[in-house]
């Protein structure tokens, strides 16, 4: 596994509290090529399985606060990473919204749209992707393999959308789309061994799809360790003609 | 002309003070199938020429305030609309921001993102015509003939994203086209006869391409008059089976 990535390879996952995000980082420890692995959460004092996974991993995980919704908090984590790390070879943001504890719920229809909760859903999961792009772009640009990639989503997918509906999470997604090929061809420019990706996970065992995990036909409900297991098999395929797609779990291109 | 909408038929042109939209209104009036056009504003008392237009058309022609970044100043443009005109046949959403005189400007480089702009230019290029489309969702569904326009641009294909930069315009007319699927979906199950679709402008002689005219070839600079004729056109031979697509001024499909 990541034999692309140079031994003893530095990741950051942002977004590792829980869900997929702490999967994420419990399998890149399980990885002995691994050398670092940088996980962000919004707050990171009530990460406690994150927390937990830091006590037993002190030389290779350093856990860093990072909320995606503020600015300065970005620049200051890439900060931290410079400090100790030359470069990144793996950038993966995981931090996703579709629902909150304010009453926040994907639309069932138009008239459900509220102006508040587009921008609640657009700051986490398409502005902040493009922050962190920024404020760690040059940490990836270098000469060894890297990949950056984002957590989409198949409803994401505009030529997919057959159903309606899920108006501001659809459109994020979109916009991180349109962002995630932007920065593979910007960064494309100053690098030659980057490859940029947006990844589909299909429907995981976690929190954000857990008011909708009764529509999931059986067997399709995926384990976050089996998705994560998917997910990293992508990412240590990718060629650097795949830098600018969108892939599923599976590995296949689903259109824009 | 506009011969598939019932005579008598009612538009509304939302970002009519200047541009295009000025344009769109201007050409509606010359067209004795049009019954009545409402045109709306952000600031209607800084509109001179749209309110030029309307000391020439008092009974043909009602200029709205309409601010697409104010949730209640659309509400309430959808009511007086709504008292005066029992349905709509046409809404273009044309408003749309590209930069400002506070210094924002396309980006060239993913260091030039900034937050404040994304925040922008979403809010007037993505949320508002969807908001927009709430308001007035209820006047557009009805057994006659009627088309929801919203004004997308190329570089909000994500598949046609060969130069990257730009990203706040870019992925705020993805997730508008997004949104403009997902409304011609929804909006397909209430009415038979809606029709739902995406333009794409061409490059036109307006405020938003001032700034880089320069680049545009030799001719492929359309005039106001030109580019409203051609969307009037593409408009005018939409069929059903159109709704939900991305087109082009010359009736082009564009890929998302």
């Amino acid at each position: 596994m990541f034999d692309r990535f140079p031994d003893g390879f530095q990741a950051l996952i942002q977004g590792a509290s829980r869900g997929i995000g702490l999967e994420c980082v419990r399998q890149l420890l399980a990885e002995p090529r691994v050398g670092r692995v940088y996980a962000t959460a919004r707050r990171p004092e009530r990460a406690e399985r994150l927390q937990a996974l830091a006590d037993e991993h002190p030389e290779r995980l350093v856990v860093l606060r990072l909320d995606v919704a503020d600015e300065a908090s970005i620049d200051d984590a890439a900060a931290t990473v410079a400090a100790r790390s030359p470069r990144l070879h793996l950038l993966f943001n995981v931090a996703g919204l579709l629902h909150d504890e304010h009453g926040m719920a994907p639309e069932k229809r138009l008239h459900d749209v509220r102006l508040e909760n587009l921008e609640k859903s657009f700051r986490v999961n398409a502005f902040g992707p493009l922050l962190v792009a920024r404020a760690f772009a040059q940490l990836l640009c270098h000469r060894e393999h890297a990949v950056l990639a984002n957590m989409s989503a198949r409803v994401g997918s505009i030529g997919d959308n057959g159903l309606g509906g899920w108006y501001a999470y659809r459109g994020a997604k979109a916009a991180q789309n349109m962002f995630t090929r932007g920065i593979a061809v910007e960064l494309g420019r100053r690098s030659r061994t980057l490859i940029c990706v947006a990844l589909h996970p299909g429907t995981t065992d976690t929190a954000l799809s857990e008011p909708f995990q009764a529509r999931v036909p059986e067997g399709k409900l995926f384990t976050r360790e089996y998705t994560v297991s998917r997910l990293f098999t992508v990412i240590d395929g990718l060629s650097p003609e795949a830098s600018g797609s969108f892939l599923a779990w599976d590995g296949q291109a689903i259109p824009w």
